[in-house]
């Protein structure tokens, strides 16, 4: 089938794939169609399960126009969900938030979860579902204003700007009783400050080290803070719990729907405009899910 | 009631009390008994549940005689295993295994589970749970003769010694398709050689920092590899699962009866000789449990 991409996702992982090393996944090809997901839309199809008109979601790539086989696309209902949600509340950067708050996490009621890049497109879901789940949710965001709408809009019981001079007292006072589960996205000196504030059986899901794809490394302090708190650390990448994704996307649109899930774009116009947008999302230069519109 | 102390159990654990530090005990009070674990006889009593005459396990601390209420203790089998293995594999080390090997770590057949201390009190009984749930045991060990008897007498598929001088080498030759259970009694420069080689998905049990307790703390090198591994590194402290310990006791005392556990004592004679089995258990003086015979 043809299909012509609307919208690409703009995801701080694509920086990892341009570095020629060994990971999780192959780095991106030189030379090749940046790859990337995409809501398309149906022009041409041979394939069965496809039809003219409906919309897509799958690894479109930075480009107008893709040849698939259908391989990893799927049909979306935009009836009741924008298209461009797929690329973020109820696409991936949902389900990275529902896997890690319910399957490392897992939060009990009272509990407190911290959440990091708190108003981006992962984070921002982590904290409204762990308040869902009776927790007291606390995000870490850059600036007065992403932390304003983490507290006002997406309901986080306090944000703390880790751009503050104070950051560090800032954290510990928005941290009474300090964090039981931490959904970390960033890495870097936020991060050590933040397992400071570890209680007995935290639990520290990582999904992302924005702070580190480009400088230093983020070490861990000392082992010896992992015993005394009888702590969890865990990495995990959304793509290895595909029999997740379908309960996930389910609850996760059900929310959308009725209104009880939150997000923000910061919609950038023209293939042209992706090598940046990808370059300003690194910086924490959009408010919520990055995109770029091609139509 | 009145118990007589026996034998006392020396474990890595009490250095840890010595230090004036928030933990997850309270520190060891200066001037008062020193605490540990005992195997004691009942010499005078007026409590319902102990007899004269029995032996029981608990919190007896480093002394001849104890006056107890009987709270933490409790009457143990001798007829078919010997009393002071309720201070080693049927006791408190023995389920310190059972639980990081199998709430933990959880080897699948042929996985490979690599454990630290091999030839201690507690790894010993590592290596043998994870041959018989069908994964290869790698162990570390100081010095041939210890890693001699973890092989040859213990089972376990190989040894590496990490006094030598091409450790690093040796340990990446034993671990031919790394490693994706990893039982960590020490830290320390091995355990930091030992991450190199974690698989994807890896499970790593912190159990004890043995060489951070008086030396350098031991950082983790770097947050990318929990990412890039998508593993888990979780620290544990057993008396946190009380209600695992009667099923894991059951387990390991049937194991031990029919011959499938072995284990090996260092026993130093007399109350006066409890300070320096400390200094030399953590030191790797001992060879299996570090006992401190009393009768």
């Amino acid at each position: 089938m043809l299909l012509r991409n609307h919208f690409l996702s703009i995801d701080p992982y694509r920086r990892w794939r341009l570095n020629d090393a060994k990971s999780y996944a192959k780095p991106q090809d030189v030379g090749a169609v940046m790859g990337g997901g995409a809501v398309a839309e149906v022009v041409e199809s041979r394939h069965p399960r496809f039809k003219v008109g409906e919309f897509v979601v799958g690894p479109g790539g930075w480009q107008h126009y893709a040849v698939t086989d259908g391989a990893a696309f799927r049909v979306i209902d935009t009836t009741a969900i924008p298209p461009q949600a797929y690329l973020g509340v109820v696409g991936m950067p949902g389900v990275t938030a529902w896997y890690g708050l319910n399957k490392i996490i897992a939060p009990k009621p009272d509990e407190t979860v911290l959440v990091s890049a708190a108003s981006g497109a992962v984070g921002g879901v982590v904290g409204q579902l762990a308040k869902q789940a009776g927790a007291r949710a606390v995000g870490i965001a850059g600036g007065a204003e992403k932390c304003a709408y983490v507290r006002d809009e997406l309901g986080f019981d306090v944000c703390v700007d880790h751009k503050s001079p104070r950051f560090a007292d800032e954290l510990a006072a928005a941290l009474p009783n300090g964090w039981d589960g931490l959904f970390e996205n960033v890495g870097g000196e936020p991060f050590l400050n933040s397992l400071r504030h570890a209680n007995d059986f935290a639990r520290a899901a990582i999904c992302g080290l924005i702070a580190s794809y480009e400088r230093a490394p983020t070490p861990l302090p000392d082992m010896r803070l992992v015993l005394v708190r009888r702590m969890k650390i865990e990495g995990f990448i959304v793509s290895d719990h595909l029999s997740n994704w379908r309960d996930a996307l389910r609850e996760l649109a059900g929310h959308v729907v009725a209104g009880r899930l939150r997000y923000r774009e910061t919609v950038r116009q023209g293939l042209q405009s992706a090598p940046q947008a990808l370059v300003d999302l690194l910086r924490g230069g959009n408010f919520g899910k990055m995109l770029v519109k091609l139509v």
